[in-house]
């Protein structure tokens, strides 16, 4: 089944497409259907705010996306920035392009997955901006979230001697992009087959997938534990690395052997000939947490389920640095996902 | 000079164009450089939120705007929408779709005009999104402002009797559009004839240039006024009435011989042969604000220099009409601007 969207129109789509959401949060005193949502966050609460934008053919591939995990996808993204400030996603808005080619089902199904991740996380969708584009699908979300104006953390904060600290695994969402692009090329034209991806569902799902790492924040703030610095991996571990040195002015030495990496991931690399560490710190969107603490609180990170120190911090003189499992070392390079080059 | 994006990245082109930028509101605690800006509303402020899109060959043609332009209007529309809420707009995130045709230089141009409305207006930049596009410019602006809890004005607390008011003119800005649209196409081909817009300047202004009623709502609050319902006109005069009346549960009647309209709106509609009501109705884009008052404060909205009182709201069962200078009742219809029609 089909219907036009222009059957709708614009204000028409949003109502449908709206129906019948109920807001989580206390702070969202009113949501979709005026000229701005209204939100409430009274001291000590500071609001944190965080946009991502998604255009087709160069974020994502309808090929081999489904529109719901696309939409999930569109909203975690958003949620993980916001976690990396140490915060609690709260709202978002949904701003939408759409060309000719989708109809209000496919609308329906990318919304679904952008509510789902709502529920998931507790967040409300309070307003946005629906409009017509002439190629593809745009997809910018922007999402407010909270923190106490004490627990906020930024990249700027690593000190010498802290220790690095990465959750999850790196470089299975990449891993699992080369293979979605690999079964594209050979299936190209051949619409009966279905890819045998038995085996390769955890790469598929960190790329299709993503989920925010709400449940690190949680056993952060149980621990006591407040980041000296974090941010989100989305462009990939050495960029981020980079980026948190640059900001702290501080250099760093991360250990090749101590990178996280999952089996499946290291067996997708054997078959397409990769080296691994570069995936793992090239590959992005992991949307894992990579943050820094002092050395003093080794242990009680180290019992955190989920979390892998990875290295520490430098002098800046030092550089930023890879100290490989024979003992070499390299100067990190961000070689990750860059939307620009 | 054209310097390629690519020779500065998504992270250098970002530090680039927000270099130097000075925050100007207590409320922005930390802005651009991080996961997500962070932003401090203590109590009784409430956080308003709103957010649009705009995108090359649906909402702006660069042939004849320039990108400077184009940078203040996106920015100054979002500033609108937070007015209509009557509250102060304080930050923006600026989210960048670029394809390969855009230099630096022309990204320079658009920023330039998305600081000159920020200073205009005095709101920060705190953060944003920038990313490469396949075909043309995507532009997504996100505005945060805030009003006092007791101050916010929404859509729908029209009531029957209240009095309907418009700031400023309208259809200017879309008789600016026709104009602009004719003589590129008068002028295809022809590049060394500089189209001649003497006596019409005014009309490009509104369309190029467009002002938020930062002073309208000024003078409400000085005189005490606190609209009933508020919404700012961006699609049409008809439109907009029909969203009031529509959440409001209510009608209204509004009168042809009331509706303001300048000099020069009514001099292009008649040289290009349209109905000048229609246009005032449907034009769109005019960023003007439409607002109701209780019937009680008639004097006070009269003496307001820049507001026009046009009709008044009614009982839902009678609908919403215009009224002719001849008497006659027209049921009003949305047929200004409609992005997915």
């Amino acid at each position: 089944m089909r219907t036009e969207i222009a059957t709708l129109g614009e204000f028409g789509l949003i109502e449908h497409l709206t129906e019948g959401i109920e807001h989580q949060n206390a702070s969202t005193v009113y949501g979709v259907g005026d000229d701005a949502a209204v939100l409430s966050y009274p001291a000590p609460k500071q609001v944190l705010v965080t946009t991502d934008i998604l255009l087709e053919g160069v974020h994502f591939d309808l090929t081999y996306v489904p529109l719901k995990h696309l939409g999930y996808k569109a909203a975690v993204v958003n949620f993980s920035d916001i976690y990396a400030m140490n915060g609690v996603p709260r709202q978002i808005t949904v701003t939408l392009g759409i060309s000719k080619r989708f109809s209000v089902e496919d609308m329906e199904q990318l919304y679904a997955g952008i509510r789902l991740a709502c529920e998931a996380y507790g967040v409300d969708i309070v307003g946005g901006d629906t409009t017509s584009s002439l190629t593809g699908l745009t997809i910018s979300i922007t999402c407010v979230g909270e923190a106490d104006a004490d627990k906020v953390v930024y990249r700027n904060g690593a000190k010498e001697n802290d220790l690095i600290c990465v959750s999850g695994d790196l470089g299975a969402a990449y891993m699992g992009l080369q293979l979605l692009e690999r079964e594209k090329s050979a299936l190209r034209g051949n619409t009966d087959v279905q890819p045998d991806f038995s085996g390769k569902e955890y790469l598929l799902e960190r790329q299709l997938k993503p989920e925010a790492r709400k449940d690190i924040i949680q056993k952060l703030t149980e621990a006591g534990i407040k980041p000296t610095a974090m941010m989100d991996i989305s462009d990939g571990l050495s960029s981020e690395l980079m980026h948190i040195c640059k900001q702290s002015n501080a250099g760093c030495r991360v250990y090749e052997e101590h990178i996280p990496i999952d089996y499946q991931t290291a067996v997708m690399a054997e078959e397409f000939n990769m080296n691994l560490t570069t995936c793992a710190l090239n590959g992005g969107e992991d949307y894992e947490l990579l943050f820094t603490v002092p050395l003093s609180l080794h242990e009680q990170v180290q019992d955190i389920e989920g979390i892998r120190l990875i290295g520490h911090i430098t002098k800046p003189e030092l550089g930023c640095a890879l100290i490989t499992r024979d003992g070499q070392e390299f100067e990190l390079k961000a070689q990750g996902w860059n939307p620009l080059k």
